[in-house]
């Protein structure tokens, strides 16, 4: 595929520690797919500068784009835009029109930590958004977002016009209740190897009536090949007996 | 910290797409964080042998232990056992005793594909569980599980009593609604400054009535200084003129 790819950086104690569930890798995953854009890692480091710029380093280098999310507030544990600055080599420093916008905006609420959060790494051009006054970055091919995930949507949603796009990379789904992944392996093989351009999964899952099922999954830029390839697994699911239930993957 | 520390690695194209949303992690952390075992990073990389191979060998090396999920079913796209022999350098054969096993148990249905499940890298040792005939594995220091969560809760339960271990690491919060972070920043890192064994962390939220609050979490081993710490921050809220409450960290 000559799609972009891209990476997510988690900055995330809450992360680590089990805190907090993320739910942010998911939202950003189907937005990526509907761009266009092949998401190739996804990695959650703790709120430690090495860690972060090392990481920052590593992933905007090897993919087109990448997107972090976490430690744009303003409290101490905060760091992820200095660590940005430093990954790039550049002074972290006022952003002047973000500055005099939360200036405004804030009044005497505008205090040090306030002014954190509109200091940004020279050349850092803001993401305005709806749900924060405090805006995310974007800096070469990475783009700084909040952790929280109704400020992170409202970053990104701002953020997907200025995105390179590729082909949308779309799902299609078969679902055989009953099916046993063992029983179908060779002949889903085989589809796949008929089908060399798609990536075709198998996913098996428990029902809550305690029912096990597989979910045969192909995914892809060529939305005829996707078609004939499911319509290949529908025949492998009746083969076992089973009527297959067509969908939506989920 | 002396505690031994992991790392995860999810095989995981379905996580990728946005198609599932992971919930291993969650649930991994929180029982390592009571082992006493520090997660240190978490990585997602796709169903290609080149990037599990290249990320297990950076992360076993790296951390004391790694948990992988994903990829040990029978189908094609189950690469995760040879990637890890390849890692190790060790061929991937038949593993005697889960050969027999499973053979005697599956009968006629013991194919090619489910003797896949009984296929390991040499020296590798079985995680039996309640929950699948087919094991996890665990060789040298990398644990290899499955990624249906039922099934690999399981393992990890069943894996728990051979992990090296360390001091708890306890959390502690305390919530103030309609506190804003910019305006305790200052108090929470001085509050971080007095305790440095401590990982102090504020994690702003919107609840379901709309209202902003600020979760305010302590992390550690030593309890007393847990405890210090969080009477130091519900100080902190109560000084905001907001009545404070403690809590689990959710």
């Amino acid at each position: 595929m000559t799609n972009p790819t891209a990476a997510i950086l988690i900055i995330g104690n809450e992360i680590l520690s089990g805190r907090t569930q993320d739910v942010n890798v998911q939202f950003i995953a189907k937005r990526l797919a509907d761009l266009g854009i092949r998401l190739a890692e996804v990695r959650v480091v703790p709120d430690i500068p090495v860690r972060i710029i090392g990481a920052v380093n590593e992933l905007r280098a090897a993919y087109t784009m990448l997107f972090t999310t976490g430690g744009i507030g303003p409290t101490h544990d905060d760091i992820t835009s200095e660590c940005i600055a430093a990954a790039f080599g550049v002074p972290w420093e006022h952003h002047a029109e973000t500055f005099a916008l939360m200036a405004a905006r804030l009044g005497d609420r505008f205090n040090a930590a306030r002014q954190r959060m509109a200091t940004m790494p020279r050349g850092a051009v803001p993401i305005r958004n709806e749900a924060s006054l405090a805006p995310g970055f974007s800096i070469g091919n990475v783009h700084v977002m909040a952790g929280v995930p109704r400020i992170m949507q409202s970053m990104f949603l701002a953020l997907e016009p200025e995105l390179p796009r590729g082909t949308p990379i779309a799902m299609r789904a078969v679902y055989g209740i009953g099916v046993l992944e063992g029983s179908i392996a060779a002949g889903l093989s085989a589809i796949q190897d008929r089908f060399p351009g798609l990536d075709l999964g198998s996913y098996p899952f428990k029902r809550e009536d305690d029912k096990w099922g597989v979910a045969l999954v192909a995914k892809g830029t060529d939305t005829a090949a996707l078609d004939s390839a499911i319509v290949e697994c529908t025949t492998l699911i009746k083969a076992q007996g089973v009527a297959p239930v067509q969908g939506e993957p989920n």
